[in-house]
């Protein structure tokens, strides 16, 4: 009876993402329910042929959204792309149904399966292939590296002075060009750069003209040689597409403060009344920042504008991919025209939206590729920088973010630990590199596809943005070249190991106690498994190798500095600090 | 403990539809929390201004998932666009909060806020206002009236016979515009009619010609004809529109089995292999229906050709909409891009789909305006034609519907009992009219937009297709005249009382044992308040008029053989199979 409660309470299922979703030819389908449950079955079938189509799928344990609540996930194959479904859950005692009509003991009647209808043959996530467990390197433009063959009219500070607000460093776009050696000896796949258009800030957020590179960045032509040398690296470009708001100085904006309700424009932005008043702030704005007027996306001429904006820099340039800067104020309407309008010019573009929370409802397929995952990256950041949660919370937050999105958009999320807009990840690890390298060691070994913020490869450090903004630190007597053989080795062995880059991920234990914690990544196709080990405290942590860690599969160390190879029974000592990753090399041929 | 743990299992609330959702101005949130659950607050803020926006808001209970489960709903106000929010769970003991970090006793900070970032001006569902709560005609042409004047050469069947898959009744379009005066004498909002387009079938769901209306209906002067004499009486008329397959024997699919993957239409539908095979089956269609080959419609000319079958008729004949058929199997990515297409040609179109199941994806806003809401006419046919539910299973079918949808959704979903695709209400009541009346007096006085199948309303009977399309019955002496004046009635009260037409609604009581239910209509703009009282078995039932069924208001008899007013106290009777509606007049002055 209590089991039946429990059941009727916690059980959930709804035909929508992530709880079903098609992933290529398959429906994959999830179910919530009370972690008592011992296992799930879903049966399924064509509406048409009910009899004949019918099948019962295992479905798999596949993620813990919390203590009490487990998800249970099924692929099922199809036999037609119509699929009703009912859910059979396995308790130690006795066996439940779940469809429209609840949970019962009773099979439910095809009027209460659950039902999606047809797997449409454009209704689906489908990402560039190679954006999935891509690293991304991020440049800040205005301080990565200056060329010298841009003119720049800004009183420039020093190089190595601490940024203010203000300052102009005097970074180009022939600069990055210039120090492209650097990210080929990281080995990254993608560059970002934060906006490079015609604006007066040093940041760029302000655009005045989207058609034009900012004159002290350089041309039209230096990006296009930019991206032209990227490519013969087999690197790719994003570009900061800024389309919630403009710049104060934008002429849309000078003709609306001068002109008012007869401008032209008046339409083109969301005002309150009129005549426009920066003090009086009587007009939509990026937080509440009187020179970042909102554009009106759901004007005509403004829709048309940016969605050129992007097909524009990807015919002159053949950039790859947009970033989009506080997509998650811009109207969803918008971003599904802009990703037609993106996707008709290249569909193997990237278009990934800044979002700090939680971003279903624009990565149904029809906006974005990816979003910045800013909830994994301060997962990490508390479990290793901070140190506010324990390893059990951090995979249970991990948890939280795979049970919130289909297993295949994991693939291609952004997972960042610091960028321009927050502190720089040794600061937050108050200078302690090992720290850090623990905490880019679980980012370059998590799902996703790490960003690589500048200057943290060669130890940078400053507070949050202006300080995290520092000038590229590039005498190598100033980097921390440890640091940087760290983020090298981390790149190459996502490069070794197919299952880093786009493997299943599922957590494996956690000692609070200790605060250690381990997961695997395992890729069928490659036929690989890794395991990796955590501990985040200051000293060395024992831990024994169980079943539940390894099972019979025999482990080999890939990398740190423990004991060879994983055996059960045996205890195995983490250093601290550190993580251990270890690959299958075979079946433990006892089966122990 | 317990409470917490139940709390735990059971709460739910996603930052997406229907647990969030913008409505005109305001965000509504909803919460799933166990029925243990008091109250329930929402804390809401805007990001940038946490405190100075900070406001707290009381949710109201807003349904009964089961007998579990309830939803909380709240109506948040906006200070601006952007919405950060979290729960506070009241129960008699302890309030507890709710966020992305679970159930917890703490505050949650901001960084477990849920979040809607923006109300976009384009991204909520906005359907015409004529699509709330109007009432819809069905009519099958072929069946409803032959004016004699479109030349036919089918050899036709006697008007009254016992139709059958194949036979030709003559009935079209002139006919339609000839009998007119029935729609208005009855008082209907809107004609639907199933396809008109050239077609061989006397259904015409097999289209040939999807630009030519059928010569055995007329031509498009008849329609352009039938739509303006419509409009002069108040009357809007929507279209069938069947996009998800063509008839085999339309050109392009003719073509296909002459040429095979030589055709140019080979990917305009969906082939297996070559060459087409309709007994191999070896090419999608509708069910496993050989003659109905399905459209590729990712196909740009095909994506392109069926918008402009919308957008024509629109120009041609100014129709005010379509319904779709076997919409659920037409790719998502279509329908969006059909949408726009209509949208720009008249934003007060409809666009309905045949959605037999839950429809949520459909009607976010970006695809559908309605759908045929098949499941809210089973919970009626299941309570009062077939009784297989009782009164409270009936209130809890409603609820689960309620709790699936926003509710501004509800409005605009056609609640229909039968149609060209099911028996008929009649022949589904074992012809008994009473019942048939009560059936019809829940959809009349219900949420959503009830659909009125031709000759149901004269007391017509059938089976399943092909027998419920039977020759509409004109002589009076054959008319169920107070089956007509029930409807006549249904119409006026649904004209008289706008909070029947698109007013809130909410279960008050149910009497298993009596197979009595009761439920509130109300309007808050119009000051109405409804009570409905429903006895679905063949006995008269007396309840008690309680303070749950009638509070402090004053209620008057509008319908029915019953007490002229509600007493607090006194026994209420009602007939067998039998409805009684009483409308607010007052406020009790003694507020018993």
């Amino acid at each position: 009876m209590s089991v039946l409660r429990d059941l009727r309470l916690a059980t959930y299922h709804e035909s929508v993402e992530p709880y079903a979703y098609a992933d290529g030819e398959t429906l994959v389908v999830r179910l919530r329910v009370p972690s008592l449950v011992d296992s799930v079955t879903v049966t399924h079938y064509d509406k048409f042929k009910r009899e004949a189509t019918r099948e019962d799928i295992s479905a798999q344990l596949y993620a813990y959204e919390d203590e009490e609540l487990v998800q249970f996930q099924a692929q099922l194959a199809r036999v037609s792309k119509r699929f009703r479904y009912f859910f059979r859950i396995h308790t130690t005692e006795e066996t439940y149904f779940y469809s429209r009509n609840g949970v019962s003991r009773e099979e439910p009647s095809d009027a209460d399966a659950f039902e999606v209808p047809y797997l449409g043959e454009r209704d689906h996530f489908s990402p560039p292939e190679w954006t999935k467990g891509a690293v991304y390197y991020q440049i800040f433009p205005e301080r990565f590296y200056r060329s010298g063959t841009v003119p720049n009219d800004h009183t420039l500070s020093d190089w190595d002075a601490t940024p203010t607000a203000d300052a102009f460093f005097g970074g180009d776009l022939p600069g990055i060009l210039a120090k492209l050696d650097h990210l080929t000896a990281l080995g990254v796949d993608v560059l970002y750069m934060t906006p490079v258009f015609h604006a007066p800030s040093n940041h760029k957020y302000d655009t005045v003209d989207y058609f034009h590179i900012d004159p002290h960045f350089g041309s039209t032509e230096d990006l296009k040689r930019l991206v032209d040398a990227c490519h013969d690296r087999g690197i790719r470009v994003v570009l900061d597409a800024v389309f919630n708001h403009m710049g104060a100085q934008h002429p849309v904006f000078q003709d609306l403060l001068e002109k008012g309700a007869d401008s032209p424009y008046a339409s083109q932005i969301i005002a309150r009344n009129w005549p426009l008043s920066p003090e009086a702030l009587n007009y939509e704005t990026f937080g509440y920042v009187a020179n970042m007027p909102k554009w009106r996306t759901a004007h005509p001429a403004v829709e048309q504008m940016l969605c050129n904006v992007g097909t524009h820099w990807m015919r002159e340039t053949g950039v790859d991919g947009f970033r989009l800067d506080v997509s998650d104020e811009v109207e969803h309407t918008f971003w599904k025209i802009f990703r037609r309008a993106i996707k008709a010019e290249n569909p193997d573009a990237l278009i990934c939206g800044e979002i700090w929370q939680v971003a279903t409802p624009w990565l149904r397929g029809d906006e974005f590729d990816a979003v910045m995952n800013y909830p994994l990256g301060r997962a990490i950041l508390d479990y290793v920088a901070t140190a506010t949660i324990h390893a059990g919370e951090f995979l249970y937050r991990v948890e939280k973010i795979r049970s919130l999105y289909p297993e295949h958009v994991l693939k291609t999320l952004w997972c960042l630990l610091d960028s321009h807009d927050t502190a720089r990840l040794l600061t937050l690890c108050d200078g302690d590199t090992a720290r850090a390298k623990l905490a880019s060691f679980i980012q370059f070994t998590m799902f996703g596809a790490p960003l690589l913020y500048y200057g943290d490869e060669v130890g940078m450090t400053g507070e949050n943005d202006p300080l995290c903004r520092g000038g590229m630190v590039w005498e190598h007597v100033r980097q921390n070249l440890s640091l940087f053989e760290h983020y090298q080795t981390l790149i190459a062995l996502r490069k070794q190991f197919r299952a880093l880059r786009d493997g299943a991920y599922r957590p494996l234990l956690s000692r609070d106690n200790l605060n250690v914690c381990a997961y695997l990544r395992r890729c069928e196709q490659s036929a690989e498994q890794l395991v990796a080990l955590v501990n985040s405290t200051a000293n060395e942590q024992v831990i024994t190798v169980t079943d539940a860690l390894i099972g019979d599969v025999m482990y080999t160390r890939v990398t740190g500095d423990g004991p060879e190879t994983l055996s059960k029974g045996k205890s195995l000592s983490i250093p601290p600090y550190t993580a251990l990753l270890y690959a299958k090399t075979g079946r433990d041929p006892y089966g122990r």
